[in-house]
């Protein structure tokens, strides 16, 4: 894809998250765009060997961790489109998780791409409602519901 | 405290998780005991460095991950207590988890140690539903609420 992902337009403050942050070496760096439509959002990631729950099957942990920060991206681009903005112009529009619902419908394979895909409910003053979708190998494995809000002043250090 | 945790009773199927496995070299390995009143249950984790959210706070995805297993954790001991078994006996109790819901009530601070806290809502057939809190400096952070069930048969290598 030639877009930029939308974590690669955080600010360095909001770019040390463990799933998301470019800037955190350890952490996962998920990448996020919008999807072929242009109205949904997409993200693909191969899970580390280490991020088993039993073995063969991805942790419940980290199919979260990755629901989470893909709808928190999701969340910002979709309200940076509504603002009429450059996704990444400041004041930053950067959002964090007020809550974060996931059914696993069955066990994820570990040796596979998992493809989250990204729906905007909601967009209403600071709050973005994403639903979404984790598969792999053409099969869904989980869904996802986060309430996200833009990050409060308290969290800032700019 | 003397008791043992209940995740270092899983058998080495059941103890490869990122999130609580002792034989996870690279996972978090929490570790859970029944608490003081013997009714609830209670895990405590220090965050490391990098596993932030924004600088300062601890990164949702984690909180979310140890809400997790601490309640699968839980699930599996009650489901031996309800059964009249010690932990750990085989056929062994093993759960995963169906859902898992966490509302994020303030920004957790990440330099500090987190409690999170169980509490056993039903248990019924193969399914144990766990709720919790997580708090760190006193004050409540996050609430959780997850839905276990017993590891299905596919998952298990023996």
């Amino acid at each position: 894809m030639t877009q930029t992902a939308f974590q690669d337009t955080y600010s360095e403050w909001g770019s040390q998250c463990y799933g998301c942050g470019r800037l955190n070496e350890h952490g996962l760096q998920i990448k996020s765009y919008w999807d072929e439509s242009g109205q949904g959002t997409i993200c693909r990631f191969r899970p580390r060997p280490e991020h088993t729950a039993a073995p063969g099957f991805a942790y419940g942990g980290l199919i979260a961790s990755l629901i989470d920060c893909h709808s928190t991206g999701s969340a910002a681009a979709s309200a940076y489109r509504a603002a009429g903005r450059e996704m990444g112009s400041r004041p930053e529009l950067r959002f964090v998780t007020a809550s974060l619902h996931v059914d696993y419908l069955r066990p994820t394979p570990l040796d596979a791409e998992l493809e989250i895909r990204g729906t905007i409910e909601e967009i209403k003053g600071r709050k973005v409602i994403v639903a979404s979708t984790l598969s792999a190998q053409g099969q869904l494995c989980a869904r996802g519901r986060v309430v996200a809000v833009q990050a409060p002043d308290s969290m800032k250090a700019d």
